[in-house]
């Protein structure tokens, strides 16, 4: 295979880009002043050398020096708290949300129904003792309201069975999300919607 | 404007469908059996004869020998909760749920930020008045999910302003609809996901 | 079934619409003045009284006096022509590019490759057979570029066999339709662009 | 910035990805194995050295030894035919289609309503020039069906006007193609159609 298709291959490996798009990068990086290139080339060749993922909630930070990110690392964070969250975009958006100031881990990834996919069992496990000897009292499964995040959080909650009486868990609330119509609102959505109808 | 013409306009007055469709429906009716277009016809005639607009809750209904619909009628439901839709396939979204039973009232619309859109006003004064003698404690506001919704929303809370003491209004819960991921969901929605989050 | 739901899942058989749009149409027949659903009753139930099938072309016309509509009637259209297409508006996207000038015959459908549907074949062979009296020369398979299109115009040309040698049969030339990109192009296509190509 | 954002928006700069993909390849390739990004950097910043671009054509060529490419190294290609097209991708499409046995120029662009966009018009001079001497007799421009094709197509002409005694120029042929539908075809299109049309 020569270079061009091999590139676009290797291009196509990226999530949601098929072979011709692949080729279409290609082309692009072609075009582009060999600058634009050879940075690209650095910024992926040392990104494991800058990024690191933190040991405790496993997400990819930028810890060029400390290993550990600086949500774990803030003393200021509640400890009581630990939400376990799909993956690190999860995590970024519970952040913009703003009003989450708990601990977090990182599952990376789901269990589909048909039994594929993986997640950290193991560091779950290790996180959720060492956090319970912090005085972890509640944790948040925040997986997405789909058909493989309810399977994840089965699993999730099976691994947890052992700590239930040191720390509860609970799920994100479900309800109508910013933009739901009534009319297209399945019966799960409005009947949560109902029970935590707010009153104003 | 010749026959063919006018029916496809009469028929691209319907929501969601353009003048190519509205043609394309006029030929479908012209390839169709005479019996299906009688038929069609005969419905579409007789719809205002026999559906009725209930005088209570405004929602439409096949109501060829009593006014007032099952619902209204129902002496078995909640007088305590009045919920107010926007348009009656809301309605029915919320009876497939199949967990609210007290009273309802359609709204007929939403207004929109441009200040336009109608909805019925004086009805919806009278009904909660005539509501509040029967012992009505919540107005649940169950509109959409969007900005014409809240604003709507803010323009039926000004007109239930008098009522306050009387009767407490409530608005359907924010969260995570079903199929909403994580990553995609905005501040707002997040925020009352975490708010809600039930034990489990 | 009450009336909502009868007119509903009549509505539900026009092409394109779903149960749950046919349901919005009842709600918008519902709102809408009495008076425009009495005229789109009438206007449906008129139909087949004021537009008639032309004996000829079989297309639909609004011949409430005569029975054979303009085209076929029109003394000043090409004999030596004959047009088949599948359904009334390819013919009208046909006269709305204005070079045609022949007659036409609207098969009435495609065939699909698992066989499904029906083309009108005897009152294909009798407007040929009628057409060849009058000097035809050329029959030009005007059907869509897709498979059943294809799959018709081998059918269309079994038929059409025994009267090769009176009048030659010719397909609408393939090529770079309005907006078709080169790299999106299939093989077949730029073939054809290629060999129609035009000095300019 | 960091590396991370540093990484997504240089990734976001690839057409069609925009911030949120950017990030989304980001994560991606922290989960993938080291090796992967390591080869995916190398081919990146090799690419410049292992790709050349043909010194006629113009197009980007796996060309380490050779500089000039293998379709105008051929001396089996018809060299009567010089064929414009706008990108590396047209080419590979045209090659695809296996009929064309001509030259060919890439423009590297199209020209945009607005006046945007770039072409190469010099080297376009220089090879019409070279190719004429070796026989050239018609330019067929190939550009897509668009309005920026048809616009590049009026400039390109512009620029080959001193030529137009010594070579003719083409263009590809307008008509169905493959999946057009009648119904939905525009009057130029169809009327290309009807032109072209063959006999069967």
């Amino acid at each position: 295979m020569d270079h061009i298709d091999e590139l676009a291959s290797a291009l196509a490996r990226l999530p949601g880009i098929g072979p011709r798009q692949g080729k279409r990068f290609v082309y692009y990086l072609l075009a582009a002043p060999a600058i634009e290139r050879t940075k690209l080339a650095t910024l992926i060749a040392s990104l494991g050398k800058d990024v690191r993922q933190c040991p405790d909630c496993l997400r990819f930070h930028n810890g060029s020096t400390v290993p550990i990110c600086n949500y774990c690392a803030d003393t200021k964070r509640d400890d009581t708290l630990l939400m376990i969250v799909e993956k690190d975009q999860d995590l970024a958006a519970v952040e913009r949300a703003g009003t989450y100031k708990g601990r977090y881990f990182v599952l990376g990834g789901v269990l589909t129904l048909s039994g594929k996919g993986a997640i950290r069992e193991k560091e779950l496990m290790n996180i959720v003792e060492k956090r319970l000897k912090n005085g972890l009292r509640e944790i948040v499964l925040a997986l997405s309201a789909t058909s493989e995040g309810e399977h994840t959080v089965d699993r999730v909650r099976e691994l947890l069975a052992p700590y239930r009486d040191q720390a509860k868990t609970s799920q994100l609330g479900r309800g109508l999300a910013t933009g739901s119509e009534l009319e297209y609102s399945d019966a799960e959505t409005l009947r949560a919607a109902l029970t935590n109808r707010k009153e104003t």
